[in-house]
């Protein structure tokens, strides 16, 4: 058994880690821990997550100021906090041998830019950067298996791609015409926090960070190529529906799409291609699914993704990878 | 034309009443104001009400720290903020021969201990206690046409009461029972501020308050009986469904109880009797009225009551009580 | 004062249809129809619709099997029927000199073809397929005036329309790439009936229709211009949202866009354009307006329009156009 | 392995059940089923729950006109049908020497003029009747581990009666006033079928069945003593949140409250009694537990109660029942 801690274990993501790790056959789940500031530290999980009553019974713990001792205690850290203190935290777990996977964006881009336009910091760790691998779990498992870093795809990035690189890699779209990816998020991917925008009352569906949100740029970087991508706010908790215009470069055929995708992901278990129908919210909440399905007509294609944004989308994606990493089975301790 | 202005008007409540007293046909709306603290001071109202972008587009203008003239432009004042600010402005306003129709609690019960225990301050006006009346517009018409001080009704309180008034005022209640009011609100009631309790992911169904509501008491005092007051949130924005369940005094008819339905409501346009079927949440969202349904059975009486908590439970009564107060029809405005 | 009867009023959009004409100023209702077939024949309108309640109490009386005594006593005829009705009803209200305002897709569009592929029947009145006026009301109130048949424009159709046409009168798109029309609809769109689709459990957030909606020939016909459209079903009871992307000829300023919404709606009371941020469902939900709002980058627009599918997209759309046939004030009855 | 298949796969239930079976350790699910004439026979069951592709792949076959084949191939048996198929069906199953777990009402109270009265048919299984045991799994595994025949317990009436049984057995409450049941289920608990009432747009918050819900009399009998049980509809797909008022004995305290419960429940795994806070629909939604938690006052005690209304209140409970008559861990498959 590798021992197992999540940092920054209150919020969505963190919680839904502690679901899945507690269960984990190969992963024993140590410890739990917030920031020292958090008005949560010291309190049990489940006395703010109640369903998790009997299940993860574990304090939340205020981190150390010293992290030395907590790391040559732990096998693999899970980052499920603000980009900023990842990036902070990550080298002092790497140091002492830990394998981290970062839920946040500190070290998903490898460009300095990046950081400095949409994060707003200058990024201290370049070195790191290079050796951080994309935790997008199907196309980078080889990558995966040969770091203690890997920068866990985002929630909208990690939908987006999974429905568009198959198509690329067949070099099956016109790209002159940049892809349209129109999505929608469950509330839960604004994170677990008092704000008046996702107050209930507030919430409606609308469109946000119209061409500034800081996924685009994720997603143009490890797909090769740009795209047009408008993130929306939706009356729900969890999921996340991408629906995915294209055009086709002249003459493809539904048959070479579904090809590229049976290429792609027929050995993949967490990612159900549709013969018939298309995906839907309620198909991949609260599993680690992501779907995809497609339709075309007159040289374009509508591609509809969807996952559940805290699994596919962060926590089931992170112990995918975890997985990845130890050579385990890629869906243990996930259905 | 009577002039109108709104404190408070940046809350739910408050953009309800500008929607109303925009295009009342007797209340001129003269002004939008909000705390000098307030973070929405100096924006217009539709900015952060869009649903309002052109029917009101008014500034919320900032409390001016000498209220004297604002009140000597005013004929009447609504006052849609917190209890405390409501205690320290309605004695300003009535200074200068304003009517006042309060919305908070501040002057609904004339009882000192009541604002010490369940309102944690000690209230300094109890002469504007004894002369407030209590806004709940189907029972007190008659003495709200002679104050200048209106206690608006809560909105637990209005639909629990209109639902078992008749009821007591005609002896049909074996009240060594106590009644059991279980009310469900849309998070609306919450008000507009971010709070976790009150985040999209957070909210569910849940009891909260039990046993020591602050409406309980406020309930208790107007029926002069103790009733079990249990409110929950609910995954809906606006909106209270009351189940009340109560025993019967031997004997008592179907019969007798629609006739003392009929007997308080026939003339009354806001409350809707129902002769078939229960009231739902649907039916008055949206809307001005309170709607009443019953079923009996050994003796026991279920009663259904509903409201829009923003309108019946707030706003629209506070039109209705401005309406009476003046000699209009009690639905100007309204419908 | 005009008699106006409405066809079809137990629908969802007859009953909003049923709300804004009770209170309408120069409009009577003087009936409410529905099939002979249908089992809510001779119910009370609010029976089923308990917010009509007080307000509307009127019966639904089957349609007589002669129909032209009734369209003697009507000046004006709403047709909330399915499109095979109002093909066949419009006719005989037309000879007997009613105006006819038909909220079905049955005379959207003067093409034959069009009917035998998306609705599935042949046509058998061209003539009025020719003297019918599409009522898209800011866009054709000069004809509107001058027909007895306006054919009001469909729910998608009108906020995409809205969106788009300011852009392509001004010549500042460029249309070969084809707009993307990505749109989420709340369930009512659907209308009012039993079908697992629309059931509770059944309804997530999900896309329909792809690429074969009847709505994107109406829509390209009368843009004038091919569009790629796709329609999803929401998780909401009413509102629609489109999000469409398109592409600027060559350097299109934001200047010259906001020029074209300035010279098409700037007197038009029921579009609002934004000046900073973005449309929402919220925002239009039970109003009578189409909301606008836009960001552009790097040669590329993204447009979002939002209205209430049941007013602007369709009864309020329908009563708009009534009121410029009759020379009145557009927003008679509607604000 | 024990065989195992369920009849009436295609409802909300018997996907749930599905869901648990195929990963449970020691039961191996042989076979879906559902009545010859369901339009979802010869489906594969994740095509009309796609949640479940991968996972359930199974199809959904048209039960035989002969069942004694099937029936000799299985040990274990779900019947998640309606009341008058289970009726039928059972017999069959157990003269095979299957163990049947019915969650429907066929079997529940033994009692004829119940099923006269509350269901509307004759019942023809007296003996069956007798030989039934109630499946409340924390109340009654003794009994359980002896029969082949466990009604397994309502949905209102799980959460109603583990929220009151242990207060009765300790002899706390004064039943002279009957305890007041009011409880909000999801709407799932109507079933998957086309109904206008359970239609997205239709469903609000509303009181039904009120004083002659079947559920009552199930209750009553189990408990051994009347209750006044008005169920709701609420808007959510999933979850039972009972509020439960009842008068305490004279003299009854916290302490005495908290040992009955602890009593009742402290070897009870799927049964979390709260020692702060109360529950939630979103405690327990996706999770087989049953949530309880109280408060009292003056004499009197409000219980809430929550549970997954698919789970806790049907197929969970099912597996917690066929896990007990195995002599298996209670929880084994669920968790």
């Amino acid at each position: 058994m590798q021992k197992a801690i999540i940092i920054g274990a209150s919020g969505y993501t963190g919680a839904e880690l502690a679901r899945l790790l507690i269960k984990h056959p190969e992963f024993e789940l140590t410890g739990l821990y917030v920031s020292r500031q958090s008005q949560d530290a010291n309190k049990c999980i489940s006395d703010i997550y109640p369903q998790l009553k009997h299940l993860v019974d574990l304090p939340l713990q205020p981190l150390p100021e010293q992290l030395t001792q907590l790391a040559q205690q732990a096998d693999l850290v899970f980052l499920a906090t603000a980009h900023e203190v990842s990036h902070d935290l990550a080298p002092i777990f790497l140091q002492n041998q830990c394998k981290v996977f970062d839920l946040s964006g500190a070290f998903r881009v490898n460009n300095a830019a990046f950081y400095r336009t949409f994060y707003g910091f200058e990024h201290q760790h370049p070195e790191l950067l290079t050796q951080a691998v994309y935790g997008l779990a199907e196309w980078n498992a080889h990558q995966i298996k040969q770091t203690d870093l890997v920068a866990v795809a985002g929630c909208y990035p990690t939908v987006s791609q999974l429905s568009l690189k198959p198509l690329i890699a067949h070099n099956l779209l016109d790209l002159t015409q940049l892809p349209v990816i129109n999505a929608v998020s469950g509330v839960s991917g604004a994170g677990r926090k008092a704000t008046l925008t996702s107050s209930f009352c507030e919430v409606s569906l609308n469109a946000y960070g119209v061409f500034n949100h800081r996924h685009q740029p994720e997603i143009a970087t490890h797909l090769g190529t740009e795209v047009i991508f408008t993130p929306h706010l939706g009356n729900f908790k969890r999921g996340i529906l991408a629906t995915i215009t294209a055009k086709l470069k002249t003459g493809v055929s539904d048959e070479q799409i579904r090809v590229a995708y049976q290429h792609a992901y027929a050995d993949k278990p967490l990612v159900r291609v549709y013969e018939q129908g298309l995906p839907s919210i309620k198909a991949v909440e609260f599993t680690p699914y992501c779907d995809i399905g497609f339709v075309t007509k007159n040289g374009h294609i509508i591609i509809i993704g969807a996952e559940d944004n805290l699994l596919k989308g962060a926590a089931a994606q992170a112990v995918q990878c975890a997985n990845i990493r130890y050579g385990l089975t890629e869906t243990l301790g996930l259905l």
